[in-house]
């Protein structure tokens, strides 16, 4: 097989005529500030500013325009939850093409609405992904569509290897590029349109522990893949066939993260970066939190490919990381229930430097005496150290503190 | 003075070729998807992906290469509540030059930490900027100091003139160009460089309309500069002279928002872009949505100037966006007080495709009978149409529901 390759440089460069002014052509940044906490040299290919939001725009634009008169005439067909549905919808209104998108019925409601806004029929059926798999070929196959497939399919590959030309041509010297693997379009595509140009490149790939179904797959281990994680956009259980291929031959290694080091990616983004990210989007940087010795001091790049979170997961993200960093913190503190308590209590807090931003108060579940009540006080502070130093200064007014775990969201739901 | 301008193209010229390979070249990048909503062709210069989040880098490291080795010996001070703090403070470090930066006491915890991180000697003082910067002179007098000025000195104006050359170099072609005005360092620079280059161009400043003071300035109005704002980034009470006259002669209006379009524009960024905007970031997108007849056709490009906004300001904006879209919604509902009420109550929000969220019972306080209970419940809805058919929904069923304003948070505070 090594003599035979799925797709060469040719047919990628092929794609980039092809797609030239249809797409995007994201910028590839230089993130020296997030390097610098990640102890690398990091540059970002910002697929997240394609118009819909995710690098799918690529593969979906040019499988679209390579269809026969008679396919097109038909229409297409696709099936996902998300990006690969707007990709799909959006290229084939701008193609004028009918074009049908089966999405699970857990879809999030702003990804189906998006899609529905591109023209596309919706239908909406199936509790997993491959249910609406399952429907989606059935409906094919009674409508004589085209069924897009979202990475095992050649022209679809070197559509995403595009951004492989483009950072061949816009990266100054680097040692590794990280790439997510869902099922393997991204990477196969970017791997084979690198290694031909910059042969000195290792590419690495990323997928969640909770679905390391490539990995799995080229290493012959028990497929495991299940579970919900925040970077839906690669949790995929059947890694690709061609894509596989590819990978075998051009992707040194595949590197997992789990979820604390993906919603860790998303905030230092967002924070650090001021790039908004959807989990699979920040994997690239997940992988270098996830095994920080193999990138130290090396030029690494990654492609975020994609920006479609929710803003209210974002939110909650957000949140959590102030929690994770210590600048957040809530402290549960046994109280006498008489009055003037709360105004030495709040006194002391404020006199160390922290800003009271919420205070309730737990009588009827508390676990205390009926004369004492549990006060919960949110604060903003510097960092942990400072979180410790006000829980010292508490106790040894007589208020003993205990900081209790973040507020629960909904980051794996 | 039509003839003797402050600074003309030759100084940027000089400032660029001095602060190159020390500043991000930062791209400048099509914005489809969100111009589409605001009804122009839009195009975004990402200053905010500077090393300290913000064009302010750029002011700050060209005046700072201009010290004489006496200046720079004795050091540099500098008074700011945020982004030039940092732009001063990283580039003093740089160049090995000790820094002293004046902040008001309530500058944010994040701020002062970064600032310190560069290691600066932060002196916090005054409850205001005007008392710090008082405090900032009198330091810089006793210790022989270079005092910094953020926005009216030739070099810095200079410094922040290079985005024009890049806007000059990078940008389709475009009808206007929208740049936001604190003391008006950064319009005047870009306003130098791009009519020099493009003439063609209209330049448009903005302002909120709480802090319109050059605007007023320049229109011989009374000063009314004061309040909270978002775009805490162009809060500015003095505007400056140097950067007033440049303004006068290559700046065609300035347009003034209020904070609901900078709260919007903010959202609309991260969830529409995927970029992360502080308020004074994107003031220029914030005037496109508070005058969209005067940009509507046209083709716009704005420098989203910063991106430093705290993570739980951010998260707070993008929440309330959603409520403002009717994503999410707060219903109080008076109930009986008895088992099984809430089962059926939330079935039907259930089975009108609605997403239950958070549910709170109100009786201490609820402005009903005693065996009655108000349930006040947080759904993820569609849009407001929405929200409207499922309080239809419940008032048929029994349940009369009123829609609750969005919970306050702390945007202006």
């Amino acid at each position: 097989m090594q003599d035979d390759p799925v797709i060469g440089l040719d047919a990628v460069r092929a794609a980039a005529a092809g797609i030239a002014g249809r797409v995007v052509r994201t910028p590839t940044v230089p993130a020296a500030r997030l390097g610098e906490v990640l102890g690398c040299e990091l540059w970002l290919k910002l697929e997240s500013l394609q118009f819909t939001g995710s690098f799918k725009d690529r593969g979906a634009c040019w499988k679209l325009q390579n269809l026969s008169a008679d396919e097109a005439g038909r229409g297409v067909i696709a099936v996902s939850a998300g990006n690969h549905a707007q990709g799909v919808a959006y290229h084939a209104q701008r193609l004028g093409l009918p074009a049908t998108i089966v999405m699970p019925r857990f879809a999030p409601f702003a990804k189906v609405e998006r899609t529905r806004g591109f023209g596309a029929e919706v239908v909406l059926t199936g509790d997993t992904l491959d249910a609406a798999a399952e429907t989606a070929r059935a409906i094919a196959a009674e409508r004589g569509l085209t069924f897009v497939h979202p990475y095992d399919d050649p022209l679809v590959i070197a559509g995403q290897g595009t951004i492989g030309l483009e950072l061949a041509a816009e990266l100054p010297p680097v040692d590794v590029m990280v790439v997510p693997i869902g099922g393997g379009g991204l990477i196969s595509g970017i791997a084979t349109a690198l290694k031909a140009l910059r042969p000195e490149i290792e590419v690495l790939g990323v997928e969640t522990q909770l679905f390391p179904s490539m990995r799995q797959a080229i290493r012959g281990e028990a497929a495991t893949s299940a579970g919900a994680t925040l970077a839906d956009g690669i949790a995929v259980k059947t890694p690709g066939r061609l894509t596989r291929a590819i990978i075998e031959r051009l992707v040194a290694d595949i590197v997992l993260v789990d979820e604390p080091a993906l919603e860790t990616a998303v905030h230092y983004l967002a924070e650090r970066q001021k790039l908004v990210a959807e989990g699979a989007g920040a994997a690239g940087v997940a992988a270098i939190l996830a095994e920080p010795e193999r990138f130290r001091g090396r030029r690494v790049a990654t492609v975020l490919c994609g920006g479609n979170i929710d803003m209210r997961l974002l939110a909650g993200v957000l949140e959590r990381g102030l929690v994770r960093d210590g600048r957040l913190a809530r402290l549960r503190i046994a109280i006498v229930d008489v009055p003037g308590q709360l105004a030495r209590l709040t006194e002391i807090i404020g006199t160390s430097g922290a800003n009271i931003i919420e205070v309730t108060h737990q009588r009827l579940f508390a676990d205390v005496p009926a004369k004492r009540a549990d006060v919960d006080i949110i604060v903003e502070t510097r960092d942990s150290a400072h979180v410790a130093e006000m829980i010292d200064r508490l106790a040894a007014s007589g208020f003993p503190a205990r900081l209790l775990s973040p507020r629960s969201t909904d980051v794996n739901g």
